[in-house]
């Protein structure tokens, strides 16, 4: 039976910005399992009731569905022991798992402050109000207070990937000579960024610049290949 | 031949309070290695010329000298890797090094903080001179300024901890089920301050309290037998 990947799109159906979404679509890149991708949007809430929650990504294999990224991530490798894994060991998946929790406090509170005007251009029209109540609630601001501030967020973007640089100049990905879940999950903020945003979130000095173009470069470019703003731009 | 750790110790030679040597210590009983401490102190420069540097930790074994803390764990591991290891996958190495950066770019700059005027009082005194003049320098205030400062730093320490709650809550160590080298680089600064001050860095229903309980109770309760203050202080 076929695998499906219900994923957060914008106003197209590919301009797919969730950063957990992105972790799941390198993952089954990753594994070399071939899948359809459903376009979701914030309110289409009864298209995911068969999932017994209300957000993506979902991922539906054959006459199973689990949703919540990590679930999907530990799901796949389990499921799927015969393919490349995602966590090369059960301690490697355990401080994957602090990646995660780094990059959802540190980096993406961040990423959003820096996109957040560019963001909400790019949410599809009838989920506008809902972006704008839930995000102005979760920030205590007006979009249009936080989008003026989006150039001075730059720098504190730009701060909270300090951990990463030294591991990046030490190794190709923080996974080590290859790519692990731990990479897809810092990829996810930078792809969120991509689709929605023409900041230039990195120097091209900076050593997380040269690992997200080996990033945007692998399965033939197909990060690369989904529609958003050039890197370089 | 015999195997000795050179460790940066303060007014007596059993308070032992760098979080780098402190990693290694774990590490080596981890291994199950027995060792000798070789007390160190900052202005012993030249019992150290024959690593070729002058800090610590530096391990000696046998004929060999390792200096660095992350190369004395990869030596560890690849030299005795019929013992239990502290990196289960050359992955998981890969991803502790990110643990290792994150560390030392926020937990030990925000310890250091709340600590200070203790860590001070702690040094040897022929140590003082040398190690107000280089803090002085690196944190651009006076001693006695930034002691003052230390009770409104220990917030800015918890907040620091704020990525590794969650992984506390679902797993035992960072590692998973059993501690990893990565909780020996986390559980340095708290041991770091433990040995020199009584400040109650945590509260006992944080996670992370918790984590610490169990890390002051491995191999017999090691570290909670070396010289410092009770952690519930």
């Amino acid at each position: 039976m076929a695998t499906a990947l219900w994923e957060l799109a914008g106003v197209e159906d590919d301009r797919l910005f969730s950063p957990y979404c992105w972790r799941i679509r390198m993952a089954l890149l990753h594994k070399g399992l071939a899948f359809e991708s459903l376009p979701w949007r914030f309110t289409d809430q009864a298209a995911l009731s068969f999932s017994g929650q209300g957000r993506v990504p979902v991922l539906v294999d054959g006459s199973r569905c689990v949703h919540d990224s990590w679930d999907i991530a530990v799901y796949l490798d389990e499921h799927y022991n015969g393919r490349p894994a995602l966590f090369e060991c059960s301690q490697a998946r355990s401080l994957a798992l602090f990646v995660k929790h780094w990059c959802e406090t540190q980096v993406h509170p961040a990423t959003l402050r820096v996109i957040i005007g560019d963001l909400f251009d790019a949410v599809h029209p009838r989920d506008k109000a809902y972006f704008r109540q839930t995000r102005e609630q979760r920030l205590g601001e007006r979009l249009e207070t936080l989008s003026q501030q989006s150039h001075s967020a730059l720098p504190l973007f730009r701060a909270s990937l300090d951990p990463v640089r030294p591991v990046l100049v030490a190794q190709d990905f923080l996974g080590g000579k290859g790519p692990s879940f731990a990479d897809y999950i810092l990829f996810g903020p930078f792809q969120w960024a991509r689709a929605v945003s023409p900041t230039r979130l990195l120097d091209p000095d900076d050593p997380i610049y040269a690992w997200r173009e080996r990033m945007l470069d692998r399965f033939g470019g197909a990060a690369r290949q989904m529609r958003g703003y050039p890197v370089w731009a």
